[in-house]
Parts: structure tokens; C-alpha cells; sequence
């Protein structure tokens, strides 16, 4: 008996092994085709990638793999890895198994169309353009739903896609304390007499030296460049290869430093997770990031609590104005401070602040949940969508490009993503809290350059498991509480009450 | 009947595809790692292509593919791209089946083993080292001829792997006519009086601007930089990932701009190859070029028959002026086209000037004669090398670094490759003589920089036909002639008559 699990259980790591593998190459792949490969050969990559993929379903799906299931998920003779990779696969087997194959066929085809339909009618602004695509995608994605099943809540099944364990019950709350408390600080801002100066942000910063400087932010940060790489795109990210090769890209942009600067900090809490995956999960699933939003947790834990950090720049300040040309000699650090820190409502989520980012977040989720619920037509979402802006943000689209056809997600059947973008910054909130238990001295850490201790942190409680726990079994485990918005609404309150010099 | 060869074609093709993307996937990989992949991901990375080879392994000597062979080889109903695909999936099929399997395996481990001795050995410069991994290649390589047997001499089945239809016999008379004439023309450039002056060359050239000039070059050879990119590699090469994708790689010496100028030409010649190869082919194994003494005679004709020609310097030795600081401002065209053609006996056969070059390779060619035909020990190699050194090029190496160890080929055990280098000389010597009579006006279009005509004479030809033509069905159908090293002899003797300004 015992015997036989130990042949199986190898049996069946051979078999993700050889999964994984084309998953690697796959990533590979993905990450050249973002990289300046030629675009001559790209028709031709698409059918690799297209091969590659097809056999990574099928073995997905396979009766081998229902045996490997059926088996090993619960047995408790086996080891844990192979019994939580079992259950990875039986997650993935009953979702890809549950659609029939000629719709799954059929649903990817409108995909790869409403995508390019999609950037089109962005382009023209058009919403009756890509509303008949977007309208056959929520209806296929209805009936999908029917095939999996839910719980409660038909958009629960969406979200347990990216957030394992969080529901509508959950976001409804939590989302709910958040704008309470963010919509009149917002307002309170907008109102502000003392307003930071920004005009010194905008000088020539030429790329290279951009380039420079965000390499020593991240080896600052214990990126290990003995295990990734900084490259440049149009649209920043980072990818996960191996736990031993973990790249970065960002964008520069020579009039504004902050897009590189603070994108590539992003990334670095993104790359920073995937490199710190334990060596012992690499050839299986659990080899990643556990959750959609416990991945946003990192970046924006970098981006914001170390990133946009008063004590952060103390030292980082003048490390900047050695790879400037004078741009900042003139301005203290007090004022560069409030610069970065500047919030302001806007139309465009990518664009947003720290503060007002959550608000563009709640807008897609309150979509989202009432297209699932049958209480929003596909019809209606230009005016809810600039109606909802208008009560959030105080701001209206001028058209549908500013608006409903600002995000790519909805053309490639992304529905229940979005919310995972503002629980990361719940988690990366509660995080924080937690830290500073350990690390009292955080600020200390900030002002000498030593984010070694943070990132070693990190790496314990979050990064080293992989998907080895579930999204909130780390967040108990770190924190000893579930979902809670208040860390957040503190956070934020303190910090722009400050940045704004309002009275509280 | 014609149904079921239509079905069974498609099925087959279908197969090959498959297998086709495998390769492309690993060609990707392959272009990743040597172009900067983070090393701490190798290891990993080394799984994935153990995969992924596997996996084109098996299907390579499957039963389905026994049978698609057996049923689509000689059927005359096939079209003829299935039939030549099944011609070329046979002999794959052959050579891997009748070694067996566990053989194989000890064989790959001892390669990858003998290649990491190897590179200490050379950096040691201690044969007695490499000797007994050398020893076992040969051995095993002696026992897999046994397999795969052999016509005429053993040596012929290992030339089959690399150049089909060249033998022994062949070498034999072609390398004893061309070294009849070089032995000679080199001792008399060794005592000529008036030598090139080339301290010019090797002053400072900024590593970007030495970039800058050679993508001008590539782009004037009719290289696609939609369909390829330009990338820093400390071993140069070209790689045909796709015909829509074929990347050339370089090295820059900033105080030796030959390296990267006629190395991009050389690496060029071989990209325009893969890139112009026909699209029908694409998903094939005949989409490559059909042999290596082919791929090099398109390398090669570039780099010596039109880049180191006095009229493709007419206009690009002004071009190359306006990339360099005034480096060449005293040198007048003459003096640069001579140093450029410099020709001196040398110990290192990468290092070698275009007349001494094939000496190096005929070296090599007698002493793998020699050892597969039992007529040399692997012990007796340092001396033998070096005898053979004094004998051809009148230099003897100071130690084995410099000798017998300089190549990485035998480490990996690829016995029966260095004849495709000098191959690949005459090929492109009978090229030029035939392209002759279709482009009279040839000089004249490297004087204008009009190199398009020149390109797309060579995809007419050569390129197109990827492995539909075996490589001496391309030359006699070019030339109307079997291999023949006159042409060669003559373009040398003229050349560097002129260069040393010999009496006649």
C-alpha cells in the first residue's frame, strides 16, 4: 500500500513535471514575443504556442490525470506536496473538464475576436462596436457558470478563479468601509488650499540613466539579478519563468521618471515573490503566486508602503539627484515628497493614485457582480459606468475610451479579475501591520537603504509557500485576522491628511 | 486509394507539425540562453529542453511514425512535400533507432560530461586530461557506425550526417587539389616583400557605433529586420527560428572592428539563408538550410566574396568613415583593402584568414580519417596535430590550448563536421562562378551597394529549396558541375597574388 503511493506519487510528479515544462517554454515564449521579437515570425509562434497550450490541456483533462486525481488528492499516505498539487489539478481539471469541448473551442475563438474588436473600438471611442462581443462573452460566461456551478452568489464562482475564498458577501463589506472612508477624504483633497507642486517632476531624465537607477532600486529591494533580468515594453511586467530567472520590464519615459521608476518598484514586488518561491515546488503548479490578489499584495507593499515611503527617500533622494542632471538640486525632499504623493480623481485606472485607485476598482466590481446577477444590461454600461464615476470620483468620461473601453480585461472574458487589484492593497495594508510587530524598526530599515529584512519577511510569511496555502489562510496565518479594510482606511487617512496638510 | 493517401498525408504533416513547433519552442530557449537567460535558471531551464527533446525524440521513432514513413515515402501518389518529408523523417528515424536506447542515454551523458572536461582541459591546456573522454567518444562513436554501418570508408557515415553525398573519396581529391595550390601561395606571402600595413585597424571604435554600422551593412545585404534582430553574444551565430524570425548575433572589439563588421556578414550570410527559405516548408524538418557545407557557402560568400571585396568597399569605405572618429582619414582605399586581406599562417583555426583557413580544416579532416579507420590513436593526437600544423601552415602551437584542444566539436562528439567549413568555401567559389554568367555586371553591384540582385539570385537558387534539394543536387543544378576546387584555387591564387603583389 504504502509502496504503491510512493510509485504513483512519482509517477504523478513525472507527469506535472512534464506539464510545467511546457508551461516554462511557454513563458519563455510569451516573455520574447513582449521582448522585440520579430513580428514576421510571430503567425508562426502562435502556432507553437497554440501546440504547447493544447497539450498542456489535454493532459489537464486526461483520464490519467482524473486516475492521478481520484487517487492521490485525498490520500493521507501521500506527501502534502503531492496531495495540494493534486488538488491545483483537480481545480483546474473540473473547470476545464465541465464545458463541452466544441464551446470551450468556440468561446476561445470569440476571445482572440473580441480582443481585436475590442482595441478597435477603443481606438474609435465606439462602444456599439464591441457591445455584441462583450454581450455574447457575459452570456457564454452565464452558461459557464451554469456548468460549474456557485455558491450564493453566481459572480462567486468568477471570483474563486483569481481569489480562492473571497466572496461577494466578503467585497460587499470590506469594499464598502473603504469608500466610506476614502470618498470624503477624496473630497476634502479636491478642496485642499495646500496643494503639492509638480511642476519640477516633468524635466528630461534621459533613459539610460533611468535605467541605471531603477537597477540599483531593485537590487536595493533583494532582487537578485543573478535570477532575472530589467528589460523595456510598452506594458510593464513581470514574469515568473523559474523561481531562478524572474524578469522585469518596464517602460521610460523621459518626461516623467516616475512611470520607470515607480513601475519597475512594482514589478520588483511582483519578481521579488516569484523568486523567493521555494526551489522544493518548482516542476509543479504550486510553483507560483497563490492568488491574483496576494501577488498584488507584493508590488504594491513595494510600491506604496516602501515606494511612495517618506523615509524611503532619505537616503534614495540623493541617490536620485546623482543620476539627475540638476533637476532636483533646488527642491527639498519635503516637496518631492508631497510631489509623489500627489492625488488627484481621474478617468483612467492605470493612471490613478494610490487613494483614488481603489474607487476606479469598486466601479468594475459593482459592474461586474450586476451583469452576473442579471441586473445590469451590457446595453446600459456606458451610463452606469460614467454615472458610478461621477459618484465616486467626481469625474465623467467624455467618451467611451476614457470610459468602458479603457480596460482590456472584459475582451478576453476576464470577469472577477479586477477586484483582486484593490484586495491587494488590503492585504498589503494588514501586512504591513503585521510587520511591524517583527520589524519595529521598519522606518529605520527605509531611512538606511536595508530593505533586506523586509524583503526576508516577505519571503517567510508569504513568498516561500507558493501555492502551498491559499490566499486566506496566509493572510490568518500572517496577521491572525481575515479580510480587513480598516488597515487600509488608516493608512490612507494618515498619510494624505499629511501629504495635504488638512486639518483633522 | 488517392483519399486515403490524402488523409494519411494531411495526419502525417499534421505529426511533423507538431514535432516542427517542439523544435521552434527549443530554438526560442536555445537563442534565451545564450543571449542573457539569468544563470540561476539554467539548471531548470536544462529540464525543460531534456523535455521537450524527449518528447521530438519519441515521435521521431514511434511506431505512427514508422508507419507514416513506410506508407508515404515511396508513394508516388504523395505530393512531393510529403514524400521528401518522409525522406528526411526516415533517415532521422534510422539513425536514432538502431542505436539502442540505453546506449544512447550513456552516450548523451558522456557528451555533456566530456564538453565540461573538455573546457578545463583547454583552459589547462592538458590533453592527458581530455584524453580518456576523447578516447570513449571515438570508441563509442566506432561502435554506432556498427549500427548504422558504412559504404566505402567508416569515416563516409559520419560526413553523411553533416554533408550527404559527400565521401571520402571526394575529400580526398578535392582537398589534395586545393592544398596543392595554397601550400605554395602561402609560403610565398611568408617571403613577399611588400606586406599590408594594418596598425589602422586597431584603433578605438565605440561598441554603439560599431552596432550602428554593421545593422547598415546587414540591411544593405537584404536582411529582413522585420523578420530578425541584432543581439550581443560572446560566441557569434545565426539561428532560423522560423523564416519569419532568424536572429543574428555578434561580438564587438572595440579596438578590433573586423571581428564585428565581417562577423555580422558572415552570420548575415547564414540568416538570409533560413529567411528566404520557401514558406510552404514552415512545420517541416525541410525548413532549414540542407546541409552545413550549404549554410556555409551563403556565410561565406558573403564575407569574403562580397565583404572582403575592393568593390563593396567603393562606397562603404566612406560609409564606414562617417562611423568612425577619423580613423581611416589618412588611410587611402588601397592600403584598407589590403590590410583587411592580411594573410598569415596562425595557430588558431577561428582566428584564420580566408587562404589559410581551409589548411586548418584539412588538418582535422586527415586526423578523424585517420582515427575511424583505425589508423591513429587518440594518444598519439597532440603530435600528430602538430606535425600536421608545421607540415601545412609552417607554425607549430606552443602547447595543446593552442593545438589539438582549441575546438569545442570532438568534446560533443560531432566527428565528421569540420569538412562542411571548408565545403563550404568551394561551394561558394562554384556559386560565384555561375552567378557570373546571370549577374555580369557583379562588381558593379557591390560598388553601388546594389546588393538585392545578388540575394535574390542565392534565394533563387539555394535558398528557397530549404532540404527539398540535397546539397550536390543544388550545386550541380546551380553550376551544372560536381564539387570542384579549381574555382576556388583560382579565386585564391588571384586574390592574394594581387593583395602581396606577387610576380606571376
Amino acid at each position: 500500500m504504502q509502496m504503491e503511493t510512493v510509485t504513483l506519487e512519482k509517477e504523478f510528479l513525472d507527469y506535472v513535471k512534464k506539464m510545467s515544462a511546457y508551461e516554462e517554454a511557454l513563458s519563455v515564449i510569451y516573455w520574447d514575443l513582449r521582448t522585440g521579437a520579430p513580428k514576421n515570425g510571430v503567425d508562426q509562434r502562435s502556432q507553437v504556442i497554440g501546440v504547447l497550450s493544447s497539450e498542456v490541456f489535454s493532459m489537464s483533462v486526461s483520464e490519467q490525470m482524473a486516475e492521478y486525481i481520484d487517487k492521490i488528492a485525498e490520500d493521507r499516505h501521500a506527501s502534502e506536496l503531492a496531495r495540494k498539487t493534486a488538488m491545483e489539478c483537480k481545480k483546474v481539471y473540473e473547470r476545464n473538464k465541465k464545458i463541452p469541448a466544441d464551446e470551450y473551442r468556440e468561446y476561445v475563438i470569440l476571445q482572440s475576436k473580441a480582443e481585436s474588436i475590442w482595441e478597435e473600438a477603443k481606438n474609435k471611442s465606439d462602444f456599439e462596436m464591441f457591445r455584441p462581443y462583450l454581450e455574447k462573452l457575459v452570456q457564454t460566461t452565464k452558461r459557464f457558470i451554469g456548468y460549474w456551478g456557485y455558491s450564493g452568489n453566481k459572480y462567486n464562482t468568477l471570483l474563486d478563479m483569481y481569489e480562492p475564498g473571497v466572496t461577494v458577501e466578503v467585497l460587499d463589506k470590506v469594499f464598502g468601509q473603504l469608500r466610506k472612508q476614502i470618498v470624503p477624504l477624496v473630497k476634502q483633497i479636491a478642496d485642499s488650499a495646500d496643494k503639492p507642486k509638480t511642476d519640477f517632476l516633468f524635466k528630461h531624465f534621459p533613459k539610460e540613466k533611468q535605467r541605471a537607477f531603477s537597477e540599483e532600486i531593485l537590487r536595493q529591494m533583494g532582487y537578485n539579478f543573478d535570477a532575472g533580468r530589467l528589460d523595456e515594453t510598452v506594458h510593464p511586467f513581470a514574469i515568473g519563468i523559474n523561481p531562478g530567472d524572474v524578469r522585469v520590464t518596464t517602460k521610460y519615459d523621459e518626461k516623467d521618471f516616475r512611470t520607470a521608476v515607480f513601475g519597475t518598484i512594482h514589478e520588483g514586488g511582483h519578481a521579488l515573490y516569484e523568486q523567493n518561491i521555494s526551489p522544493r515546488l518548482v516542476g509543479t503548479p504550486l510553483c507560483t503566486g497563490t492568488s491574483m490578489g496576494i501577488h498584488e499584495s507584493q508590488s504594491l507593499f513595494y510600491e506604496n508602503f516602501v515606494g511612495r515611503n517618506y523615509s524611503f527617500w532619505k537616503k534614495n533622494y540623493l541617490l536620485l539627484q546623482e543620476y539627475t542632471d540638476g533637476q532636483f538640486a533646488h527642491v527639498e525632499l519635503e516637496d518631492y515628497y508631497r510631489a509623489i504623493n500627489e492625488s488627484k480623481p481621474s478617468l483612467i485606472r492605470i493612471e490613478a493614485d494610490e487613494l483614488t485607485y481603489p474607487l476606479h476598482v469598486m466601479v468594475r466590481y459593482e459592474i461586474e457582480k450586476g451583469l452576473f446577477n442579471d441586473e445590469i444590461e451590457v446595453e446600459d454600461l456606458p451610463g452606469i459606468w460614467n454615472e458610478k464615476y461621477e459618484q465616486y470620483l467626481g469625474v465623467i468620461p467624455e467618451n467611451d475610451a476614457q470610459g468602458v473601453l479603457q480596460d482590456v480585461h472584459w475582451s478576453g472574458g476576464s470577469f472577477g479579475y479586477f477586484p483582486s487589484y484593490a484586495l491587494g492593497y488590503m492585504y498589503a495594508a494588514q501586512f504591513k501591520q503585521a510587520m511591524l510587530k517583527d520589524l519595529p524598526n521598519f522606518e529605520l530599515l527605509l531611512e538606511e537603504g536595508n530593505l533586506k529584512p523586509i524583503q526576508e519577511w516577505l519571503t517567510a510569511k508569504v513568498h516561500v509557500h507558493g501555492k502551498m496555502k491559499m490566499p486566506l489562510e496566509i493572510l490568518n496565518d500572517v496577521t491572525g485576522e481575515g479580510l480587513n479594510a480598516d488597515h487600509l482606511a488608516q493608512y490612507l487617512n494618515e498619510k494624505y491628511r499629511e501629504v495635504y496638510r488638512l486639518s483633522n
